[in-house]
Protein backbone atom coordinates (compact mmCIF):
# COMPACT_ATOMS: atom_id res chain seq x y z
CA UNK A 1 0.00 0.00 0.00
CA UNK A 2 1.25 3.48 -0.81
CA UNK A 3 0.66 6.53 0.66
CA UNK A 4 -3.15 7.94 0.53
CA UNK A 5 -1.91 11.30 -0.92
CA UNK A 6 -0.03 9.42 -3.96
CA UNK A 7 -3.41 7.71 -4.80
CA UNK A 8 -5.28 10.79 -4.59
CA UNK A 9 -2.75 12.66 -6.81
CA UNK A 10 -2.65 9.96 -9.08
CA UNK A 11 -7.17 10.12 -9.23
CA UNK A 12 -6.82 13.68 -9.40
CA UNK A 13 -4.40 13.58 -12.48
CA UNK A 14 -6.27 11.40 -14.07
CA UNK A 15 -9.69 13.14 -14.36
CA UNK A 16 -7.75 15.69 -16.63
CA UNK A 17 -6.07 13.32 -18.87
CA UNK A 18 -8.96 10.64 -19.43
CA UNK A 19 -10.90 13.96 -20.10
CA UNK A 20 -8.88 15.34 -22.29
CA UNK A 21 -7.42 12.65 -24.34
CA UNK A 22 -9.53 9.66 -23.66
CA UNK A 23 -8.44 6.18 -21.69
CA UNK A 24 -6.57 4.60 -24.48
CA UNK A 25 -4.85 7.81 -25.03
CA UNK A 26 -3.60 8.42 -21.87
CA UNK A 27 -0.61 5.65 -20.49
CA UNK A 28 0.24 4.93 -16.81
CA UNK A 29 2.91 6.38 -17.24
CA UNK A 30 1.12 10.20 -18.90
CA UNK A 31 -0.79 9.72 -15.39
CA UNK A 32 1.95 9.79 -13.09
CA UNK A 33 3.66 11.90 -14.43
CA UNK A 34 0.73 14.48 -14.94
CA UNK A 35 0.61 13.50 -10.77
CA UNK A 36 3.88 13.54 -10.63
CA UNK A 37 4.95 10.65 -8.52
CA UNK A 38 6.74 7.47 -9.41
CA UNK A 39 5.48 5.31 -11.98
CA UNK A 40 5.98 2.02 -10.41
CA UNK A 41 3.08 3.65 -7.56
CA UNK A 42 0.54 3.69 -9.55
CA UNK A 43 0.42 -0.43 -9.29
CA UNK A 44 0.61 0.11 -5.50
CA UNK A 45 -2.57 1.62 -5.44
CA UNK A 46 -4.75 0.05 -8.53
CA UNK A 47 -5.20 -3.01 -10.06
CA UNK A 48 -4.67 -0.81 -13.49
CA UNK A 49 -6.23 1.79 -15.67
CA UNK A 50 -10.00 -0.04 -15.66
CA UNK A 51 -10.36 0.59 -11.58
CA UNK A 52 -8.66 3.60 -11.98
CA UNK A 53 -11.30 4.86 -14.60
CA UNK A 54 -14.24 3.58 -12.47
CA UNK A 55 -12.89 5.99 -9.47
CA UNK A 56 -12.82 8.68 -12.16
CA UNK A 57 -16.01 8.71 -12.92
CA UNK A 58 -17.45 8.76 -9.69
CA UNK A 59 -14.93 12.29 -9.25
CA UNK A 60 -16.13 13.48 -12.25
CA UNK A 61 -20.07 12.64 -11.57
CA UNK A 62 -19.31 14.48 -8.30
CA UNK A 63 -18.04 17.77 -10.08
CA UNK A 64 -21.23 18.03 -11.63
CA UNK A 65 -23.63 20.86 -11.58
CA UNK A 66 -26.18 18.14 -10.25
CA UNK A 67 -27.89 20.07 -7.54
CA UNK A 68 -29.02 22.59 -9.81
CA UNK A 69 -31.88 20.32 -11.12
CA UNK A 70 -33.18 20.25 -7.14
CA UNK A 71 -32.92 24.03 -7.14
CA UNK A 72 -36.88 24.31 -6.27
CA UNK A 73 -37.12 27.95 -5.89
CA UNK A 74 -36.49 28.09 -9.83
CA UNK A 75 -39.68 26.83 -12.08
CA UNK A 76 -39.16 23.72 -13.81
CA UNK A 77 -38.57 25.23 -17.38
CA UNK A 78 -36.23 27.79 -16.34
CA UNK A 79 -34.62 25.41 -13.83
CA UNK A 80 -33.45 22.96 -17.00
CA UNK A 81 -32.39 25.85 -18.96
CA UNK A 82 -30.22 27.02 -16.64
CA UNK A 83 -28.77 23.67 -15.70
CA UNK A 84 -28.20 23.00 -20.00
CA UNK A 85 -26.69 26.42 -19.69
CA UNK A 86 -24.15 26.34 -17.03
CA UNK A 87 -23.25 22.71 -18.73
CA UNK A 88 -22.87 24.42 -21.71
CA UNK A 89 -20.16 26.88 -20.16
CA UNK A 90 -17.98 24.90 -18.96
CA UNK A 91 -17.62 22.96 -22.54
CA UNK A 92 -17.06 26.52 -24.25
CA UNK A 93 -14.52 27.55 -21.24
CA UNK A 94 -12.62 24.64 -22.33
CA UNK A 95 -12.65 25.68 -25.72
CA UNK A 96 -15.39 23.42 -26.91
CA UNK A 97 -13.08 20.39 -26.18
CA UNK A 98 -13.30 17.17 -23.96
CA UNK A 99 -17.29 17.02 -23.90
CA UNK A 100 -18.93 15.14 -21.51
CA UNK A 101 -16.78 11.92 -19.88
CA UNK A 102 -19.80 9.65 -19.64
CA UNK A 103 -20.29 9.94 -23.14
CA UNK A 104 -16.66 9.67 -24.16
CA UNK A 105 -16.20 6.61 -22.11
CA UNK A 106 -19.69 5.25 -23.83
CA UNK A 107 -17.76 5.58 -26.72
CA UNK A 108 -14.27 4.16 -25.98
CA UNK A 109 -14.99 1.70 -23.52
CA UNK A 110 -18.57 0.58 -22.96
CA UNK A 111 -18.12 -2.47 -25.73
CA UNK A 112 -14.60 -3.42 -23.95
CA UNK A 113 -15.28 -3.44 -20.07
CA UNK A 114 -18.31 -4.94 -18.44
CA UNK A 115 -17.83 -3.28 -15.28
CA UNK A 116 -16.97 0.57 -17.19
CA UNK A 117 -20.45 -0.13 -19.05
CA UNK A 118 -22.40 -0.86 -16.55
CA UNK A 119 -21.06 1.75 -13.62
CA UNK A 120 -22.09 4.26 -17.15
CA UNK A 121 -25.48 2.49 -17.79
CA UNK A 122 -26.44 3.00 -14.15
CA UNK A 123 -25.03 6.60 -14.32
CA UNK A 124 -26.89 7.46 -17.27
CA UNK A 125 -30.22 6.37 -16.05
CA UNK A 126 -30.04 8.11 -13.06
CA UNK A 127 -29.35 11.27 -14.52
CA UNK A 128 -32.14 10.59 -16.96
CA UNK A 129 -33.93 9.80 -13.76
CA UNK A 130 -33.06 13.30 -12.67
CA UNK A 131 -34.05 15.34 -15.38
CA UNK A 132 -37.45 13.05 -15.79
CA UNK A 133 -38.37 14.52 -12.04
CA UNK A 134 -38.35 18.26 -13.22
CA UNK A 135 -39.89 17.55 -16.71
CA UNK A 136 -42.45 15.68 -14.61
CA UNK A 137 -43.09 18.98 -11.81
CA UNK A 138 -43.18 20.96 -15.07
CA UNK A 139 -46.09 18.61 -16.87
CA UNK A 140 -47.69 19.43 -13.09
CA UNK A 141 -48.19 22.44 -12.74
CA UNK A 142 -48.76 22.78 -16.49
CA UNK A 143 -45.49 24.32 -17.88
CA UNK A 144 -44.88 21.85 -19.72
CA UNK A 145 -48.35 20.58 -21.86
CA UNK A 146 -47.11 17.51 -24.07
CA UNK A 147 -48.34 14.12 -21.78
CA UNK A 148 -45.49 12.06 -23.11
CA UNK A 149 -43.77 10.09 -20.40
CA UNK A 150 -41.17 12.23 -18.69
CA UNK A 151 -38.56 9.69 -18.64
CA UNK A 152 -38.90 9.31 -22.22
CA UNK A 153 -38.44 13.15 -22.95
CA UNK A 154 -35.91 13.45 -20.18
CA UNK A 155 -33.55 10.34 -22.23
CA UNK A 156 -34.28 12.55 -25.45
CA UNK A 157 -32.93 15.67 -24.52
CA UNK A 158 -29.69 14.13 -22.53
CA UNK A 159 -29.33 11.86 -25.72
CA UNK A 160 -29.67 15.38 -27.75
CA UNK A 161 -27.05 16.92 -25.18
CA UNK A 162 -24.98 14.06 -25.43
CA UNK A 163 -24.91 14.53 -29.39
CA UNK A 164 -24.84 18.29 -29.32
CA UNK A 165 -21.61 18.09 -27.54
CA UNK A 166 -20.22 15.60 -29.92
CA UNK A 167 -21.60 17.69 -33.00
CA UNK A 168 -19.76 20.89 -31.49
CA UNK A 169 -16.42 19.59 -31.31
CA UNK A 170 -16.36 18.13 -34.89
CA UNK A 171 -17.77 21.47 -35.48
CA UNK A 172 -15.91 23.39 -33.73
CA UNK A 173 -18.79 25.56 -32.90
CA UNK A 174 -20.40 26.88 -29.96
CA UNK A 175 -23.86 27.72 -31.65
CA UNK A 176 -24.57 24.60 -31.77
CA UNK A 177 -25.26 24.49 -28.04
CA UNK A 178 -27.69 27.53 -28.68
CA UNK A 179 -29.82 25.58 -31.34
CA UNK A 180 -29.51 23.04 -28.60
CA UNK A 181 -31.45 25.44 -26.19
CA UNK A 182 -33.57 26.64 -28.98
CA UNK A 183 -35.34 23.03 -29.72
CA UNK A 184 -35.34 21.92 -25.85
CA UNK A 185 -37.29 25.05 -24.67
CA UNK A 186 -39.55 25.62 -27.74
CA UNK A 187 -39.98 22.57 -29.31
CA UNK A 188 -39.19 19.21 -27.48
CA UNK A 189 -40.39 20.57 -23.54
CA UNK A 190 -43.47 22.43 -24.38
CA UNK B 1 4.64 2.24 -53.74
CA UNK B 2 3.10 -1.04 -52.49
CA UNK B 3 0.65 -3.22 -54.65
CA UNK B 4 -3.17 -1.73 -54.49
CA UNK B 5 -4.85 -4.92 -53.29
CA UNK B 6 -2.88 -4.65 -50.38
CA UNK B 7 -3.69 -0.90 -50.04
CA UNK B 8 -7.57 -1.64 -50.15
CA UNK B 9 -6.88 -4.76 -47.99
CA UNK B 10 -5.85 -1.99 -45.48
CA UNK B 11 -8.80 0.23 -45.72
CA UNK B 12 -11.28 -2.65 -45.24
CA UNK B 13 -9.66 -3.82 -42.25
CA UNK B 14 -8.97 -0.63 -40.66
CA UNK B 15 -12.72 0.14 -41.03
CA UNK B 16 -13.95 -2.76 -39.32
CA UNK B 17 -10.82 -2.62 -36.73
CA UNK B 18 -11.70 1.61 -36.15
CA UNK B 19 -14.99 0.56 -35.63
CA UNK B 20 -14.75 -2.27 -32.91
CA UNK B 21 -11.70 -0.70 -31.25
CA UNK B 22 -11.50 3.18 -31.92
CA UNK B 23 -8.58 5.13 -33.93
CA UNK B 24 -5.96 5.33 -30.43
CA UNK B 25 -7.37 1.06 -29.83
CA UNK B 26 -6.04 -0.14 -32.97
CA UNK B 27 -2.73 0.09 -34.02
CA UNK B 28 -0.74 -0.42 -37.42
CA UNK B 29 -0.18 -4.00 -36.36
CA UNK B 30 -3.51 -4.85 -35.28
CA UNK B 31 -4.64 -3.18 -38.92
CA UNK B 32 -2.03 -5.32 -41.12
CA UNK B 33 -2.72 -8.28 -39.24
CA UNK B 34 -6.47 -8.50 -39.40
CA UNK B 35 -5.79 -7.24 -43.14
CA UNK B 36 -3.37 -10.18 -43.54
CA UNK B 37 -0.36 -7.83 -44.86
CA UNK B 38 3.07 -7.47 -43.68
CA UNK B 39 3.48 -4.53 -41.19
CA UNK B 40 5.88 -3.13 -43.33
CA UNK B 41 3.34 -2.27 -46.13
CA UNK B 42 1.18 0.26 -44.32
CA UNK B 43 4.01 2.84 -44.77
CA UNK B 44 4.09 2.03 -48.05
CA UNK B 45 0.71 3.40 -48.58
CA UNK B 46 0.17 5.88 -45.88
CA UNK B 47 1.63 8.67 -43.99
CA UNK B 48 0.00 7.06 -40.64
CA UNK B 49 -2.86 6.26 -39.09
CA UNK B 50 -4.61 9.80 -39.43
CA UNK B 51 -4.45 9.76 -43.45
CA UNK B 52 -5.86 6.02 -43.23
CA UNK B 53 -8.95 7.41 -40.77
CA UNK B 54 -9.49 9.84 -43.05
CA UNK B 55 -9.99 7.35 -45.94
CA UNK B 56 -11.79 5.23 -43.45
CA UNK B 57 -14.43 7.66 -42.89
CA UNK B 58 -14.91 7.80 -46.76
CA UNK B 59 -15.83 4.19 -46.77
CA UNK B 60 -17.80 4.23 -43.66
CA UNK B 61 -20.14 7.69 -45.18
CA UNK B 62 -20.50 5.25 -48.42
CA UNK B 63 -21.89 2.26 -46.60
CA UNK B 64 -24.76 4.00 -45.31
CA UNK B 65 -28.40 4.03 -46.35
CA UNK B 66 -28.52 7.80 -47.02
CA UNK B 67 -30.37 7.32 -50.27
CA UNK B 68 -33.31 6.24 -48.19
CA UNK B 69 -33.25 10.21 -47.62
CA UNK B 70 -34.56 10.98 -51.08
CA UNK B 71 -37.06 8.07 -51.37
CA UNK B 72 -39.16 10.50 -52.75
CA UNK B 73 -42.29 7.65 -52.97
CA UNK B 74 -42.48 7.73 -49.22
CA UNK B 75 -44.02 10.62 -47.26
CA UNK B 76 -41.14 12.62 -45.45
CA UNK B 77 -42.00 11.11 -42.07
CA UNK B 78 -42.43 7.69 -42.65
CA UNK B 79 -38.95 8.07 -44.50
CA UNK B 80 -37.68 9.77 -41.61
CA UNK B 81 -39.12 6.61 -39.06
CA UNK B 82 -37.81 4.04 -41.75
CA UNK B 83 -34.42 5.40 -42.28
CA UNK B 84 -33.62 5.60 -38.58
CA UNK B 85 -35.46 2.28 -38.38
CA UNK B 86 -32.81 0.95 -40.54
CA UNK B 87 -29.66 2.50 -39.10
CA UNK B 88 -31.30 1.10 -35.85
CA UNK B 89 -31.44 -2.65 -37.02
CA UNK B 90 -27.63 -1.89 -37.87
CA UNK B 91 -26.72 -1.69 -34.61
CA UNK B 92 -28.91 -3.89 -32.91
CA UNK B 93 -27.29 -6.55 -35.29
CA UNK B 94 -23.71 -5.02 -34.29
CA UNK B 95 -25.07 -6.56 -30.62
CA UNK B 96 -25.60 -2.52 -29.55
CA UNK B 97 -21.65 -2.25 -30.19
CA UNK B 98 -19.37 0.08 -32.49
CA UNK B 99 -22.26 2.97 -33.05
CA UNK B 100 -21.89 5.55 -35.43
CA UNK B 101 -18.04 6.26 -36.52
CA UNK B 102 -18.79 9.86 -36.74
CA UNK B 103 -19.54 10.11 -33.24
CA UNK B 104 -16.32 8.00 -31.81
CA UNK B 105 -14.09 10.11 -33.98
CA UNK B 106 -16.02 12.80 -32.57
CA UNK B 107 -15.19 11.52 -29.08
CA UNK B 108 -11.77 10.33 -29.63
CA UNK B 109 -10.22 12.67 -32.61
CA UNK B 110 -12.03 15.82 -33.05
CA UNK B 111 -9.76 17.46 -30.12
CA UNK B 112 -6.51 16.06 -31.34
CA UNK B 113 -6.56 16.07 -35.41
CA UNK B 114 -7.46 19.19 -36.95
CA UNK B 115 -8.14 17.33 -40.59
CA UNK B 116 -9.83 14.87 -39.16
CA UNK B 117 -12.41 17.43 -37.14
CA UNK B 118 -12.79 19.58 -40.47
CA UNK B 119 -14.12 16.09 -42.28
CA UNK B 120 -15.88 15.43 -39.16
CA UNK B 121 -17.72 19.16 -39.34
CA UNK B 122 -18.33 18.66 -42.57
CA UNK B 123 -19.61 15.45 -42.45
CA UNK B 124 -22.09 16.66 -39.82
CA UNK B 125 -23.15 19.53 -41.54
CA UNK B 126 -24.29 17.76 -44.60
CA UNK B 127 -25.77 14.91 -42.74
CA UNK B 128 -28.15 17.14 -40.87
CA UNK B 129 -28.60 19.28 -44.34
CA UNK B 130 -30.26 16.17 -45.77
CA UNK B 131 -32.33 15.26 -43.26
CA UNK B 132 -33.41 19.07 -43.00
CA UNK B 133 -34.06 18.31 -46.85
CA UNK B 134 -36.82 15.74 -45.84
CA UNK B 135 -38.16 17.72 -42.49
CA UNK B 136 -38.57 20.89 -45.44
CA UNK B 137 -40.91 18.89 -47.13
CA UNK B 138 -42.98 17.42 -44.41
CA UNK B 139 -43.50 21.52 -43.20
CA UNK B 140 -44.40 22.29 -47.07
CA UNK B 141 -46.61 19.56 -47.15
CA UNK B 142 -48.56 20.14 -43.61
CA UNK B 143 -47.27 16.71 -42.27
CA UNK B 144 -45.43 18.79 -39.62
CA UNK B 145 -46.90 21.70 -38.32
CA UNK B 146 -43.85 22.99 -35.96
CA UNK B 147 -42.88 26.49 -37.96
CA UNK B 148 -39.12 25.78 -36.20
CA UNK B 149 -36.71 26.20 -38.28
CA UNK B 150 -36.03 22.53 -40.21
CA UNK B 151 -31.50 22.80 -40.09
CA UNK B 152 -32.26 23.57 -36.09
CA UNK B 153 -34.87 20.34 -35.91
CA UNK B 154 -32.50 18.78 -38.01
CA UNK B 155 -29.52 19.41 -36.07
CA UNK B 156 -31.42 18.40 -32.64
CA UNK B 157 -32.46 15.10 -34.00
CA UNK B 158 -29.19 13.99 -35.41
CA UNK B 159 -28.05 14.99 -32.11
CA UNK B 160 -30.19 13.07 -30.10
CA UNK B 161 -29.41 9.92 -32.42
CA UNK B 162 -25.72 9.99 -31.65
CA UNK B 163 -26.63 10.75 -28.05
CA UNK B 164 -29.24 7.43 -28.28
CA UNK B 165 -26.10 4.84 -29.60
CA UNK B 166 -23.78 6.33 -26.44
CA UNK B 167 -26.93 5.62 -24.07
CA UNK B 168 -28.15 2.10 -25.61
CA UNK B 169 -24.24 1.51 -25.52
CA UNK B 170 -24.03 2.27 -22.18
CA UNK B 171 -27.12 0.39 -20.80
CA UNK B 172 -26.75 -2.56 -23.30
CA UNK B 173 -30.45 -1.60 -23.98
CA UNK B 174 -31.92 -1.81 -27.57
CA UNK B 175 -35.21 -0.08 -25.93
CA UNK B 176 -33.55 3.16 -25.82
CA UNK B 177 -33.71 3.20 -29.59
CA UNK B 178 -37.48 2.69 -29.16
CA UNK B 179 -37.75 5.64 -27.12
CA UNK B 180 -35.88 7.32 -29.80
CA UNK B 181 -38.11 6.94 -32.65
CA UNK B 182 -41.15 7.59 -29.94
CA UNK B 183 -40.08 11.47 -28.43
CA UNK B 184 -38.42 12.26 -32.18
CA UNK B 185 -42.15 11.56 -34.14
CA UNK B 186 -44.88 11.49 -31.42
CA UNK B 187 -43.08 15.33 -29.72
CA UNK B 188 -40.27 16.86 -31.69
CA UNK B 189 -41.36 16.22 -35.06
CA UNK B 190 -45.02 17.69 -34.58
Amino acid sequence: MGRPSVREEIVQAAVGQFHRHGFNGSSVDDITRSAGVPKGSFYNHFKGKEQLALEVLDRYAAAQPTALLLQKDLPPLKRLKKYFTVLGEGFIAAGCHQGCMLGNFSSELADHSAAIRKDLGARFAGWVEALAGVIREGQRSGEISTNQKPELLAGFLLSAWEGTLLRARAGNDPAILKDFLTVAFNQLLT
